[in-house]
């Protein structure tokens, strides 16, 4: 049986992405050898962390005096360095879900932080607006995208203090003007890679002027001279990157990403909205294009058991509902396709036909 | 043409380990879905991470009390990770090369840290022996395998103050008494999987005992209590740790490594001691059986480039020396096979016989 891959992360990836990431694994460019057991330093891979560094800013349109680096350890790592390297006296965070929370809650550890907004109020089911910036702030933290809650903002603000991004679950799925950033970091295991590599693009000019001293490896500075390769980066992971990136770029780039994001989105946001069975989670100009999340209405709450069966009979994957939330999340990262949307729409409509 | 993988890290990894790997990354399971692609909290990925802990224990036969945690970011990153949990006011560090004195460069960031001994005088040719551990010490850091230099200690010293060490370079090659240890960390990507994922092993009575605050994903009581899934771990570099631990089982466990380290080391120290060209870098009882050095004796110093040349012809990969000490490295990791160690040598022979 066919499987539709609804995970919210790692999640599902282009097949050619899949099928070429297994390829240099049994044999890395023809070398006799696999991508699994080569040297970072081999000649032959230097070129992949290169391409893989001047797509994403090929792909994002990068300007000039930003860096692009990738990382283990994840985006949580993020959270502390993010603070290690920027946070002098002051930072700003936004409230607005489990992951922001985390972020806030690493912060803490290296000065004051401000919450500047919150949508802890109503369960994280809106996107703070015309909330007001301190300007006393080192920077202002924001999460983009709410893989939790199926929150997102899909505007870049203007900001009177350093802009930062947790855009873990909705990069590369729209244009970015990341001139209005001073870092963008990401998790790449939803849009970008398989997990294990975490991109983070960093305005140059932000770097050493922190008074504070910071371990090696969590200085930013480190991993940008030595572009990525201070110690072993993560090998495997980054080639997938990069075949993820080429993909995008044939596809047509974030552009058609986003187009994309936005079919996918109205087809299954249109038939929550019409089922009688289901209603959204979320305020609707803060609906996730990323993360659909959906629950049964008040008086089909016995329903929600049989329908996840009756989804999973059918082949889709991980949209069950995180706990924060309950019901259904359909995650539909880049390479979800709407052939996958449509099947899950059949679904609740012949479900809602049978009851 | 057959290619002899001499790489010091990532290395050589066994053929059928590489290839299970890449028909998970097509079918993980069965499921129709890549291993790519599916959740971390996936109820077949579990099963992964489980037995992977399990062979961990069961192949270095680690006394209860201890636990094993994979994270990202490197061994780098726990140069810094281990003194930010263990370091309270003073720590002692063996500095035996490179990478000893990263790790102790870092800890200087958490506390007072003195240098127990050194074999900095001679280059680090050799592992210090009979040194003085102060008692009062929150710990001594060593490193077991030094990759660059080829040294090595094979024995688990017995240490007055609580011992931890990094075998990123040795561990699996040999069994360990772990219960001399409080902590032992890798950086996987030698004999355990491909890069990307760091195993850690850790006393349990000495967590949270820190009256430090540490940041969460520095703390290694966040990944102990989450079983390694606190975030989003490197799923595929865990996936191919856990079929490298089925390979090394099957093969007859780290007992038979260390008979075969021990095998294809007297055949490649021979040849260096007997071959009028070359010579070994390292004091014959410190000699490394993970990376064997040597270097061109001096009245054939100008065949250095032409021996690199002609093995390189004959599918040797990765047997030019580190920087730091020139000449020739041939890293023996476990997958290493008595082919390669015979081939390398003769090579050695027969351009010997060419000069």
């Amino acid at each position: 049986m066919k499987k539709y891959n609804f995970n919210a992360g790692p999640s599902m990836l282009p097949r050619e992405v899949i099928e070429n990431t297994a390829k240099q694994i049994l044999d890395f460019n023809g070398s006799g050898l696999s991508i699994m057991e080569i040297s970072h330093r081999a000649k032959d891979f230097q070129p992949v962390v290169d391409e893989a560094v001047s797509l994403v800013k090929e792909l994002l349109n990068i300007p000039e005096g930003y860096s692009v680096i990738f990382l283990g350890g994840g985006a949580s790592l993020q959270f502390t360095q993010i603070p290690a390297n920027f946070l002098i006296k002051k930072a700003g965070y936004l409230n607005t879900g489990a992951w922001a929370k985390k972020a806030l809650k690493e912060a803490k550890f290296y000065g004051e932080v401000v919450e500047v907004a919150s949508s802890a109020d109503k369960n994280y089911t809106y996107m703070p607006r015309d909330f007001e910036i301190p300007t006393d702030l080192d920077y202002l933290h924001i999460t983009t995208n709410n893989t939790i809650y199926g929150t997102e903002t899909r505007e870049d603000m203007d900001c009177p203090v350093p802009l930062i991004g947790d855009m873990s679950s909705d990069i590369m799925s729209r244009p970015v003007d990341v001139s209005k950033y001073t870092a963008i970091y990401a998790g790449a295991q939803k849009n970008m890679a398989m997990a294990g590599v975490t991109m983070i693009i960093v305005k140059d000019d932000m770097l050493g002027k922190m008074n504070r001293e910071v371990p090696t490896m969590l200085n930013y500075s480190t991993h940008v001279e030595k572009g990525s390769m201070f110690n072993t980066p993560p090998v495997v992971p980054i080639y997938s990157l990069l075949e993820t990136m080429r993909w995008v770029k044939a596809q047509g780039g974030v552009t058609e990403m986003d187009r994309r994001a936005k079919e996918r989105a109205e087809i299954l946001y249109g038939e929550i909205d019409r089922n009688k069975l289901f209603h959204g989670t979320v305020e609707e100009d803060s609906r996730s294009l990323m993360n659909i999340c959906f629950v049964m209405n008040e008086e089909y709450k016995d329903l929600e058991k049989p329908f996840l069966d009756f989804a999973t009979e059918r082949g889709m994957v991980g949209i069950k509902g995180h706990r924060s939330v309950g019901g259904f999340r359909a995650s539909c990262y880049n390479a979800q396709t709407i052939e996958g949307v449509n099947e899950l729409v059949k679904a609740m409509k012949d479900f809602e036909a049978q009851h």
